[in-house]
């Protein structure tokens, strides 16, 4: 039986960022029989049409995992009300050739953090907008907005806020469960 | 008496592309007494806030070109029914510190070019809310989205559709004109 | 074998409208096995909390006929760049007590037809994040923006332009599976 | 010299609201040689542009009411992650003819209360492009969410949270400085 793979993006390139911890936290949270793959962006290029040609090592790696995934999940931090450039680099360099787009038809979920009282909504409903012009299966419910971070993370960067687990363990269920379905029907 | 300077942001990291065109259609096109720099983001790093203390020379040549001009022109391509990631970068790094946010307070005009029938009016709308944020003096009329854009432009690049002429001309005029008020409150 | 009903809202309460007509078209152009039921708005009252325990014969009626649906159509025009509120006043009614939301997990496509260029894009976009609210199933493709109306729409009323009808067959086609999948998980 | 006067629209149909009691609050905190005239959007009837020509006479009576003042107050829930149909109703009619669209160039400021954390923000930005488009002159700070209503208002329906008050003032300071400034360029 094969173990369902989330492909993770996102957190910050910062080192000691909420959304960082977040998607550690979220990697320690999923389900039985599935597994997440935190994948790395600070080493994509700025998206250029030009290199589809051509694509560096870098951006053939990155592709390749995200092709291999039953589904995404985006922790995302809100930058200027709305999706931080670096991340929708990523996600501009995913949804183009060479060979295919590998996100159409994946369920994708969003989770945010922030230290003041919105938890990065802003930016997640530009990326709810992303992800209908890619076509992926959003996961609608949960919500996930982790508000006032600083309060919620404990010193070792572990969520201690058990309403916020739950959320997180709820949201990460749902993607599993679309994650197995678009599994059986590739 | 002092020009009027207008800090041109965008296009596309791609030569051959009708965002880039239309960026240096605008500086042709703008009013007496100003002119328009084109300033580069495709040799931006990603944001990392843990660059914020020791910025490269590039981030701090490109904020050098933002800090000295009384407005902004950005020319935005749609990726993915948002802002494409490259250029939100270079916003997102504009907008940090080192120093002071370098956008704040000033106008901003916005313009797009596409092959499609909508002229990259989702992105636009994505921009006007993080210039909402910036707290940016945006003009709102007129939009000019640059739709079919492969029957307005001719061989040499220059846009050939009088009617778009005269829009993209009206727009930074306001721009202008905001730019010159700017330039007496600061 | 039980028929499937798509409960179609919209159109504009103006009697020459090219809204009103799309949703008559869509009316005619339905699946086999299915029908579509249009349901007037145009005589519920604006939506006042305080009714809520006392809902008016029009209002009963009004959600009666949404229950009995399996699915949503909306045919809406644009207004100043948003969702008309007298559309938006409808589904405000339909989501509220007493006794339950009758759009909560059924699925929903628009369509929106318009006299200039983009057909009502801004409004479709909006209604989005409301169907993401209300944890409807969303058809996602295709988009169906009827723009330069005029020019589609022939003197009986009926769209001319072969393409649009098969996009909004298509839609429909969509919408109607979805709908039979509903059926069957209630 | 002419007072100011600011039209405040909103709060909600139901008696005991949070928004009813905002507008309220916000008509008693009006600066010094302004005055705020809360104006009914509850007796309108659903927009129908058949009847621009043979306006009711409560339509003509609300577009004077607003005709009047120098600026705007929205005062908005947020129903279904986005604007209440009931309110977009009023503006839909406001901007349409006959005479004369009555708002548009005018400045408008926003505020919302819900009992829950984010306090109306989804409302907030979907008006903010129904403003773009009206080509209104929209005050951008502060941004006045009043989040967990329940804990902020007393039995008497005023605001005892101090920083909401303050907040609140500075919002109808900025848009009452933009009315006397539209007052004198009209």
């Amino acid at each position: 039986m094969t173990s369902i793979k989330i492909a993770g993006i996102g957190g910050s390139l910062r080192k000691d960022s909420f959304n960082t911890k977040l998607i550690h936290q979220a990697k320690e949270l999923m389900p039985h029989n599935s597994v997440m793959e935190i994948i790395s962006v600070g080493n994509l290029p700025l998206y250029n049409q030009d290199d589809d040609e051509n694509p560096s090592k870098e951006v053939m790696a990155f592709k390749d995992s995200l092709r291999s995934s039953h589904g995404v999940l985006i922790v995302s931090p809100e930058y200027n009300y709305s999706i931080p450039g670096f991340l929708k680099n990523a996600v501009d360099i995913a949804s183009r050739p060479p060979v295919d787009n590998v996100l159409r038809g994946k369920p994708v979920a969003i989770m945010s953090a922030s230290s003041g009282a919105f938890g990065g909504m802003r930016a997640q409903y530009h990326w709810r907008q992303v992800f209908h012009f890619l076509d992926m299966k959003q996961i609608g419910r949960p919500e996930v907005f982790v508000n006032y971070a600083q309060e919620k993370f404990d010193q070792s960067g572990r969520i201690k806020d058990e309403s916020t687990i739950t959320l997180i363990r709820d949201l990460l269920n749902h993607l599993v469960n679309a994650a197995i379905e678009y599994s059986h029907i590739q």
